[in-house]
C-alpha cells in the first residue's frame, strides 16, 4: 500500500486527519526498514512482531512465484502446494542462490535475494560488534556445523589439490572428525596435552592442564610437509575439562608455514573470550575460515551455520562458489527475523545473562564439588565446567548412573564421562573417549551456561546433582566405606 | 515498503534488472487495492491469501496501537498482552464503531475504520449482486441473528416510543421469538395458515399449504391500532414444512397502515427466490431491515449479521447510531476475509453448488418417501425439505430415535419433529412445537441443502437415511404389519 | 495422540528409550490440562504458547465441525470458507450459547462449550483472588460494555417490568447513558456533587471535591417511588477529576429500598481498591451486577465485558436467560487464551507495575503542575489523574491545541477538558460536558495509569507534556503577561 | 489429552452424551494416526489442515525443548529465542540426525526422529506407488540436488578411495557438472549423440535425435580402467531438446564393469517414462541411487532432495552414514505435510494434470511451430518441449529479446537458447552451451509442463508467445525478407 494508494482514496472511508498520523507512522515504519536496506547493519533494539512480519512479507512479495498474474513455464517456478507450507515460509519457495554460486542473485527470486544478503550482512554486522571488528566475510550456510565444516575443507582443497592431510587438534565430537573424512581427506590427530600439576580453579590459561600441542603440530608439518597439508583444524568451544585450542599460537604456526587455517568456533560467539582469541589469531597469525552454528549461537532451530573469513584471504568466496546450486533459504530467513526480533541490544543481554549464569554455575560447582569432595577441573573454558568423580568410581562402575538419574529429573546436557571408553571411528581408535586426550584419568561430569540459559536453569541444576550424587552414593556405594 | 525504499537502496542487495519485475508485481497488486479501497466492490476473482494478508496487515499498521514509537496514557490504548491473541486478530485491537455510533470513525483506529466501513460496502455490493439491487445500506454487526433482531425492535421503538407490539409470524425458532422478548416488546403471535390440500411436490406458493396469514395479521392490526404496534417481523428462510412468509404481501400491509416491517431473513441470502421476494416487497410495499447471520449466508464462524435496508427508511442508521459503544471489529474481518478470498465468482459458485445440492437433495428424498410410503412435505422453501414419518410413528412413539440413530452414522442438523410436543416460553405455549403451527399432525423429518454442502453430504445423507429408516422399523415396530 | 497408540506404535520409529522421557513429559501437560478442568482456577503460573495452542487445539477438535467423517445437513454446520478466518479462530466456527441460553451447552459444540463455561470459571477465580471473593457469577459476554451494560438494564427489567427510571450517577462517557436510552428506559440523571474546598494531593475519599450525590439519590427514590426505578447504575473507573462512585453507600440505599444496583466497573479490576469497595457494598448492601470490560482488564482487543454478580441475587443467570440466540466464542477465546498465558502470577505482576506507573505518574504530574503553576486535582480516583489548566485558558481560548500538540508527539489518551463545553444526546443536555458535573469550572488534562503501561510511556509522557506546556505558553499566550 | 482427561473430567463443563459423539471422532483421528504410525503409507486420500497440524503438533511436543519442566545444560538445548521462529518450526527446535548418521534418532528428540523417519517411508512409498516398485530405500536431504550429488559421490568415493574419475553424459546445467568438482573429483564429459535425421514429432526413444553416447562410455571405461572411475553420472529429466540418457543401458554397462552407476532424476518423479526406466534400469543393470529435487517433485520450497536407491547396494545408508552431524528437519516437515495434505489421490491428480498440461502443450507448441515456420524439437523429453527459431536468426542477432520480451508479459521458465555461446567452467570448456551437445546447431527455445502447472498456464503461455514472435518478427526483423 503505497503512498499513492492511501492518500488518494482512503478519505471516504476514514476522515482525513485520523490517516494522518498512521501516515506519520508508516512512514516512519519505512524509514526504518530504508535504513536496514541501506545500513545493512543490526538495528539497535529489536523491532516489534509485526513490524518483522511487515518487513519479510514485503519481500517475500518480491518473488515471482507471489506475482498476482504470471504464467510459469519453467521446471522449477517456486509452486508450492501445500498452503500450511507456504505460510510457514513466509511465502518465499525459490530458496537461495544459483547453480554458479551460493550467494548470487536468482532472477526469479529478488526478494529471497535481498533477504539472505541482508542476513549475511547482519550476521557480519554481530560478528564484528561482539570481538571481531576485523571480520570481513560470514555467510550463513544452509548446513549444520560439521557439513559446513566438510565443504570449507573441500573449498581449501580446490585450491591445494594435491594436500591430502587435515593436522586436527584433538576433541572428542564426532561430527567434527567426520567432516574430514567425509571431505575425502586423511586425518592426522595430533592429541591434547595434559599437564599433571592442575589446581582447582586454576582457570587461566597458564594452569589449565589441557593444552593443545602446539610442539606436535610443528613436527608433524616438519614431518609431511607443508604442501601436503590441506589445513590445520582446531576447536574452541567444546567440552570442559578440554580447554579452548590456541588459536593464537596455531594462527602464527600457520601463517609461518604457509598451512591454512580453518577454526571450527562450534558455539564460541558466546564468549567474548573466544571472539578476541579468534580477532588476535587473525591479526598476528592466520586463520581462513571459522565457522560457528546458528542454533547454538544465535537460538534458532538447528540447521546452519556462518562461515566467516577475513580479508587476507577468500576462503568464505571459495565456499559460496564451491557450493553446487541453490539451497534452502530457511536458515537466512530462521537468522533474520531473531536478529531483527533481537536487535543488538538483545543479543548483548543475551550475552551478560549467559555470562552471569556461568558465574553462578561455577560457584555452585565449586561449592558442590568441595561438599562431596571432589572438585572443578581446571581449564580455558568459559561455557562447559566439568566436575570430577573420583569418589564416585567403584569396581562395579556404574557411574553412567548418574547420567540417567539426572535425565529422570529432567535435566538435560549433562555428560557423565568415565574414561574407561575408547571408540573407533573408521579406523581410527581413541583412547579415553570423551576426554579429548588419550591420557586422561579422571571420571568427571560436565554442565554448561550456554546462551539462552536462565537462571533458575543453573539453580535447578545444581540442586538436583546434589541430590542425585547422594542417593546415587546411598544407593550404589559401599556404605561402610 | 514504498517505492522509494525500493527504488533507491536495493541495488546492492540485488540487481536492479531483477527488482524491476517485482516492482511492477507490486504496482500490480496495489492498484487492486487502489480499486478495492476507491470502487469498494467485490473483486470479480478472488484474491490470493499472501494478497489478503497483505492487504489485511496494512490496515492494521493504521491503527495506533502498531505505531512503532507511540505513547499511550489513555485508559483504552489497544494494548494485548498475549501473542497468540494478538497474532490471531491481525494486530487489531481497538474494534469498531465510537460511543456515538457504530459505524463512527475512530481517531486512533483508521485501518479498523477503514476495515469495517470496507466490509460494510462490500457486503452491500453482494447482496445487491445477488437479487436486491434496491440495498441501499447494509453494516456487519458484531451479534448473531437474535440479539440483531433485538435491537432492531429497540431501534424502532426508539422512534415509535408508545408501541407495545410485535406482530409476529409463528416461526419455531426460540432466539427470534426471544429477540421480542428481550427487547421488552409484547409479541402478538400469528399462527401459520395450514391448509388441508397439499399435494406432494407442489413446490409453488399457491399449493403449499403453509402460508403467512395474512388476515389474522390485518384483523390484529385493526383490533390493535397500528399506533400500538412497534413493527411486524416475518420470517423468510425456515424449516420445512413451513414456508417463507409472504414478504411481498405483509410489505404492502405495513405500508398501507404505516407499520414498520422487519424481515429475519437468517440464512435467506443463499436462495435467489427469498432475495427476490425482498426486493418486490421493498418495491411495491415497506421493508424496514432485513437481518441475516453472517455464518450462514458467509461460511464464517458464529456471531455476526447483517441488518440491511432500503433508501426510504432508515432503520439501519438508526441501529448504528442507537448501539452503545464499540464493538468488536473480528466479524467484520473475518466477513472482509472471507468475501476477498471468494470474489464475486466464488460466491456464485457457492450459490450453484447449494442449488444443485438442493434439487439432488429434492430428488431424492422424493424417491426415498416413495419406497417408505411417505411423502415430501410440500412447501414454499428452497433450502429445507421435510419429508413425512407418519408410517413410522407407532403408540411406543420411539420417533426421536431416528435421529439419534442418524447423529451416531455422523450425520447432523436433521431435525425429527413429532407434532405432540408443545412448548412454553415466558409464559407464551406452542402447540406442536417444531412444527410453526399449532394444527400440525404430520410428523416429520427435515434436511437442508445449505451453503457451503457437499454433493457428497446429500449422497451419504441419502444412503444413511434409508439404512435408519429400514433398521428402525425392524427394531422399534411391529414386525407384523 | 492417545497412549494407545504412541506406546505400541512407535518403537520401529524411535528408540523406546527416548520416547518414555517423552510420554513423561507428555503425562505432565496431560496432568495440568486434567487439573486445569477439574479445578477449573487460574493456573498459577502461565502456560507456554505450545501448550495453550495444544490445549486449546484439542478443545476444537471436539466441536463437530472438526470430526473427520462427517455429514451435514442442517442450516448451520460450522462451515468456514476461508482458511485465513477457520484458522485464526482455532477451527472454533459455532460460537457459544443456544437460543435458549447464553451459557447452555450446544450439542454439536462440545469443544466451543467447554471452552466458554472454562473461561468463566477462570474470570470468576480471577475476580475472587483480586478483592472480591464473594463473587459468585461471572460470564464473559461477547458485547462491549455499553451493549453489555444496556442487556442488564434489560434483565433487570424483565423481572420488573413496571418499572421505567434508570438512576443514574452522571458519567460522562456518552456509551453508559446511551445503555439505558438503548434499553428503552428513561435516565434520572444525578449530578455529582462538587465541594468547593479541595486541595491538592488530598486523594483519600473524605477530601475528595467529588462525590456521589447519595442525598439526591435518596431524594429521587421519594420522589418517584422505588417501584418505578428499574435500577441505580454507577461508575466506578472514570477518568479523573471525577472520583468513582460511593458504592458501598449506594449499595445500602439499594438494599434499603429494594431496588437493584448496577455498577459499571469499566477498567475497576486493575485496582484493587475498587475491587474491594465491590466487595464491601455487596456484604453491606446489595449490587446486582457489576460490568468491565475485557479489554481493558484483560488486555485482549475490544469486544468483551464480564458480567458479574453475588449469590443473592441472579442477575448474571438472568442476563444469560436473556439472551437470545447463539453468540461469538471469540471474545471467551481472547480472554482464556490470556488468562493462561498470564498465569495468576502473570495478572498480579501486571497489576503491580500499574500501581507502580500510577505512583510514578501522580509523583510525576504534582512536580509538572509545580513547575507550571497548577495542581493536581483531588479525587478518588486510583487509575486516572487530572492536573488543572487554568493558567493556560485564555480569551482566545485554545486550549485544545495541547492535546493536539500532544497527539503529534505520539501521546494519544490525554485528554483536555475545557468547561465551556456542553452536549445534548437525545434530548438531554449537559453543561461543562466532560467534567461530569455542571458546576465544574476548572479546564483540565488527564492522564491515565492503565494496566499494561509501561515504565517508559509514563516517563515519555511526562517529557513530552512539560514540552509541550512550555511551546504552548510561549506560541499561543500573551507573552507579556 | 487423552481419555482419561476428557472422560473423568469435562462432565461438568458439557453434558456427557454432547461428549460421547465428540470422543468417537477423536478416536478415529487417533486411529488414522496409528494407522500411519504402524504401516508408514501414504493415506489414499489427504488429510485435512487441523488434522494434519494436530499430528505434527503431537509429535513436536516429544521433544525435550518442548516439556513442560525442564533444565537443560547442555550446549544445544533446542532454545529458540524468536517467537516467530518458534512458531513457523511448529516447536521443533532439534533439527536430525546425530554425529554418527544423518537417520539416527536423537535422545533429545523422540518427535523429530519419528517425523523424520517417518517422512522417509512415505516418500519411499510414494516414489515405489509411482513405477518403481523395487526401491527399498528413500531419504528426505536438507540438502538441493547438487549438494545431495556431491555427498552422494563421495559416499561412493568413500569405497572406491582409489577412483578419480566421474563418467559424465553431458547436461547443460552447471550445479551437476560442478557437484563433481565440488566433490573434489575430475569429469569426463561425454557429449550426446546428435543423430542428424530427425523429424518433426517423432517422440519415441528410436527416433530422438539426441542420444547417450553409449559406446563412448564403453571406450573411456576401457581407457582409464574401471577401477579408475568412481561412478557414471548421467541424468532423466532435462531440458528439451536434451532426451533423457538412456539409464537402462547405462546401467547394463555399469553392471558389466562393477562401476556405480548414480543417475539425477532432478525431476523426474513427476514423469512416469523416467520412474519406469529406473525401475527397468534396476532389474536389468545397476544403479546405486538416483537423487531428486524435492521442490520440483513434491511441490515445497527449494531445500531439499531425495536420494534412493535399491535393495542390492546401500549407497543409502553410506549417504547417511558419511553426513557428518545433524541437519534441518524442515525439509521433511515440509515434505511430510504436504505428502499428507496430498494423499495418493492428490499426488496421482497432480500428475495426471500435469501429464494432460503437456499433451496440451505439445499441441499448442506443434501448431505454433508450424503458423511460424518452425517445428518442434523430437526428444525423449516427457517434461520440456523446444521448438526451433531457425526463421528467427539474424545477422543482427537478437534472439535473446524474445526471452526478455516474454518475461516481460509475466511469463518465467521458458528459454531461449542460441547455439553461438560457449562456457567454461574450472577450466572446463562447453561449445553451444545451453544445447547439452557441441554439435548442436539450431537455436530454439523450450517451456516445460513441470507439475503444478495449471491449464491456463498453458493456454497464456501459447497466447504471448505467438504474439512476441509476431512482434518480434516486426520488429527486429528484415520486414523485407
Amino acid at each position: 500500500m503505497n503512498d499513492t494508494t492511501l492518500k488518494s482514496i482512503a478519505k471516504s472511508l476514514v476522515p482525513e486527519n485520523y490517516l494522518s498520523l498512521a501516515n506519520d507512522a508508516r512512514a516512519e515504519r519505512d524509514k526504518q526498514i530504508k535504513l536496514l536496506l541501506e545500513q545493512r547493519k543490526l538495528p539497535l533494539s529489536g523491532w516489534s512482531e509485526p513490524m518483522i512480519e511487515y518487513c519479510i512479507s514485503e519481500l517475500a512479495l518480491l518473488d515471482s512465484n507471489n506475482f498476482p498474474s504470471r504464467c510459469g513455464v519453467g521446471e522449477r517456478e517456486g509452486r508450492v502446494i501445500c498452503d500450511l507450507v507456504r505460510r510457514r515460509h513466509y511465502n518465499f519457495a525459490h530458496g537461495i542462490g544459483r547453480s554458479g554460486n551460493l550467494t548470487d542473485a536468482q532472477p526469479k527470486a529478488a526478494g529471497s535475494t535481498i533477504m539472505a544478503n541482508l542476513t549475511n550482512s547482519l550476521v557480519r554486522d554481530l560478528i564484528r560488534s561482539i570481538g571481531i571488528p576485523s571480520c570481513s566475510h560470514a555467510i550463513v550456510v544452509p548446513l549444520a556445523t560439521g557439513m559446513t565444516v566438510m565443504l570449507t575443507l573441500r573449498a581449501i582443497h580446490s585450491k591445494r589439490a594435491t594436500s591430502r592431510y587435515v593436522l586436527w587438534s584433538r576433541v572428542d565430537q564426532q561430527s567434527c572428525f567426520k567432516s574430514i573424512l567425509a571431505a575425502g581427506l586423511t586425518p592426522i590427530i595430533i592429541d591434547s596435552l595434559l599437564t599433571p600439576e592442575c589446581t582447582e580453579q586454576s582457570l587461566n590459561a597458564s594452569k589449565s592442564p589441557f593444552a593443545t600441542n602446539l610442539s606436535e603440530f610443528a613436527s608433524k608439518i616438519n614431518e609431511l610437509g607443508a604442501e601436503t597439508i590441506c589445513c590445520v583444524l582446531s576447536t574452541t568451544s567444546c567440552f570442559a575439562p578440554r580447554s579452548s585450542d590456541d588459536v593464537v599460537e596455531l594462527g602464527k604456526l600457520c601463517k609461518a608455514h604457509g598451512i591454512p587455517n580453518v577454526v571450527n568456533n562450534a558455539y564460541g560467539l558466546q564468549s567474548s573470550y573466544y571472539c578476541h582469541q579468534l580477532q588476535q589469531a587473525s591479526r598476528t597469525g592466520r586463520i581462513d575460515a571459522f565457522i560457528q552454528s546458528t542454533d547454538k549461537n544465535l537460538l534458532v532451530p538447528v540447521g546452519g551455520a556462518i562461515v566467516a573469513g577475513f580479508s587476507d584471504v577468500d576462503t568464505v568466496d571459495a565456499f559460496a562458489r564451491l557450493y553446487p546450486g541453490r539451497a534452502s533459504g530457511t536458515q537466512s530467513l530462521d537468522v533474520l527475523m531473531t536478529l531483527l526480533s533481537l536487535g543488538r541490544n538483545g543479543y548483548e543481554n543475551l550475552l551478560q545473562e549467559r555470562k552471569q549464569a556461568y558465574d553462578k554455575l561455577l560457584e555452585g560447582f565449586t561449592n558442590l564439588a568441595r561438599t562431596h569432595g571432589e572438585r572443578v577441573l581446571p581449564c580455558r573454558n568459559l561455557i562447559s565446567i566439568a566436575m570430577s568423580l573420583v569418589s564416585f568410581e567403584t569396581s562395579s562402575g556404574r557411574l553412567e548412573m548418574i547420567g540417567s538419574m539426572l535425565q529422570k529429573r529432567g535435566v538435560s546436557g549433562c555428560r557423565v564421562v568415565s574414561t574407561a571408553d575408547s571408540k573407533t571411528i573408521d579406523g581410527n581408535t581413541f583412547q579415553a573417549w570423551g576426554s579429548h586426550c588419550s591420557k586422561a584419568n579422571v571420571p568427571y561430569l560436565t554442565a554448561s551456561a550456554a546462551l539462552g540459559i536462565k537462571p533458575e536453569d543453573v539453580a535447578n541444576f545444581l540442586a538436583k546433582l546434589d541430590e542425585v550424587l547422594r542417593q546415587y552414593r546411598t544407593k550404589y556405594m559401599d556404605h561402610g566405606k
